[in-house]
């Protein structure tokens, strides 16, 4: 008798702990105030929640994570993390654990996110090429190597996601510039437009999803494709654009897709040069440059487009100045630690989130007061990506 | 001894039931892919998900549904439904179920959430005034009586929200447009604008949260607030813009959130013509009009900007229009079925979903090829609201 009063007694004791672990463990909570932060070093991200500013779980062993990225499911339950190594992680936000992870080449520099939600696409150095992949299951859908009409294999880069389906990308020793549609997704359709500009090395694509602007390395200027109108071809513009005449030393080649939309104007980093430019987006020409604390790297606009955050370059990478959008002028110069890496403005941009990697800490800042109101330890971070760009096209 | 048995199986048996149940109940699952749908006739609204294309649940006991409109919390949890009747519900999206009920004034038009997520506007036409709550408590924060320069109480229209914690508003019978800074939540500071223009009786501010722009039913124009530059004050621009002359019949004012502003346009509806009218941002002038099938309603451009979707008033309101921004010409016309009463596009513009009242149905639409997909069955939907608001300024 007593042993069987024993064994309901333990059975009990076992569900209710159940109950209320497991079901803790369930406890709902939503994801549209998520984010990743990338440890770099460690090849590990944390999980981060910006209403509470916390830290919720970390992560580990995704590889290389130098240059990493990420994108978000539709739900903005699932981070795909992109990884140097060729590694393509799928991160369970909710249940704070990889999903599933491949390596699916030697050599990767980044990703995109069908707009309906069902693709991954992963641009590959090594072997130069796309792979597309199913978002739920990470299976192969669809293999493009990037052989350009030099019949070479070449490395891809500035690859982004467009509407109706298409992914847009460069061919670095190519020289061209393909867009693949995958409405059909085992066929992908590829146009390719050939003598873009010498040696693309990255790209952007303007937040409608209306412009693909690839920067060269090969020469100045910077080469346009408007998706409006495919017909018309790619056309350079800013021939002025680039590391001149004189071939300034430039220790980090900006990122394109820093570039600040705002306004009427496109304020984009120089190459090189100490400099943010100010571009007229009705014709594409120089309207004003701005003098700056270094070689700028990162040149973000914040959600409401009233301000441009700005970082630089190696040895210069402890600050950050800020544009004013009305005036084009720097109107502040912050000091947040060495090696300020990356900027993300919450959604509607009331804050902003700056990854210090040598102090070992991400900063939260009030993005009108340029006070900061706490900071978290990480380790040696990097990039900082928020859910809510599972809604925007080319992020 | 038996009843001791009795006693823990059936214990065991509750909690094992408990857990199954409890813990299904909160399977983890995302919030970036939901919306609401508003069931005007029956007070009821309806959790979607715009992934599977489905409903999840219904929620009753929402009150007078006319007119209702809904914001979401910055982690995309809780909806918050403005009634007609004065109610405020706060919706729990992931339990399904009402978290908070306040019936806050006795007629009400509308409300916004603060760029934090801290606060709820509410705008009142009875008695006239701006109710700010609690988001988590709804404890009211602070009531703002919208008593005029004439000294008599207004009804309160067009509210919305700003960047740096600011809701803006119209007083229609008092002719003023005001802004509130929250950001000493409990002491707003009031700026306001008079003699704006004569019975504002709509507002928008556009999607960076730069110009405020309110309809005027007294007279002809709109009034146009340039939040960069508050000492410039209120403008009258587009002088042409009304009944016109000859007050021509208006079955609905068409509502100024439905403004399209895609690429240098803001694509309009004419009041009381058959017409859509271009606008040129830079200079708020006139630049084309689009005939149309009938009284335009809302104007609702795609993510892409590509497009733009429109529908009528009533009795011609079977139909949706769709105008391409780059031809500035109607491409194509759809049936949806009687009382097409509002159109939301998925955040990154794949799918379009179209509430047709008087069929009891939800559309959705391919945004591109603009065919049917599938079809919901919902009692007299109106509004339809996606969880990706919460990402933008102004919705």
């Amino acid at each position: 008798m007593s042993r069987m009063i024993m064994y309901y007694r333990s059975a009990l004791l076992l569900l209710a702990f159940l109950l209320v672990t497991g079901c803790q463990g369930l406890a709902p909570r939503a994801t549209g105030d998520l984010g990743l932060v990338i440890e770099r070093a460690t090849g590990s991200v944390q999980i981060i929640d910006t209403s509470s500013r916390s830290a919720l779980a970390r992560i580990e062993g995704l590889g290389d994570l130098s240059h990493a990225s990420v994108v978000y499911s539709r739900d903005e339950r699932y981070a795909y993390v992109f990884g140097r190594d060729g590694g393509l992680t799928k991160i369970d936000m909710l249940l704070q654990r990889i999903d599933r992870r491949i390596i699916q080449s030697g050599n990767s520099i980044g990703g995109a996110i069908s707009q309906d939600g069902s693709l991954i696409a992963v641009s590959n150095y090594e072997p130069g090429g796309v792979k597309i992949f199913d978002a739920q299951t990470l299976e192969l859908v669809a293999d493009i190597p990037a052989i350009g009409e030099n019949g070479k294999r070449s490395k891809v880069v500035g690859l982004v996601d467009a509407p109706q389906k298409q992914f847009v990308f460069s061919l670095y020793e190519a020289d061209e510039i393909w867009v693949a549609d995958m409405r059909q997704p085992t066929q992908p359709q590829i146009t390719r437009y050939r003598d873009v500009g010498k040696q693309p090395y990255d790209a952007l694509i303007s937040g409608e999803g209306r412009y693909y602007i690839a920067g060269l390395f090969g020469e100045d200027g910077l080469a346009l494709l408007d998706l409006w109108q495919p017909q018309a071809g790619v056309k350079q513009i800013l021939g002025d654009y680039g590391r001149g005449e004189e071939k300034l030393p430039v220790y980090k080649m900006p990122h394109l897709e820093g570039w600040a939309m705002a306004g009427d104007y496109a304020l984009v980093p120089a190459v090189g040069g100490h400099e943010v430019l100010v571009i007229d987006r009705s014709n594409w020409q120089l309207v004003k440059r701005i003098p700056v604390h270094s070689q700028p790297v990162f040149v973000m606009a914040s959600p409401d487009q009233r301000h441009v955050w700005v970082n630089f370059a190696h040895p210069d990478n402890d600050t950050i100045q800020v544009i004013d959008v009305a005036s084009l002028e720097v109107i502040d110069t912050l000091k947040p630690g060495p090696a300020v890496l990356h900027m993300e403005f919450t959604p509607r941009g009331h804050e902003v989130w700056v990854s210090v990697r040598d102090a070992n800490r991400v900063r939260v800042y009030d993005a009108y007061t340029r006070q900061e109101i706490t900071s978290l330890e990480m380790a040696s971070p990097s990039g900082i990506f928020f859910t809510n760009r599972a809604h925007r096209i080319g992020l």
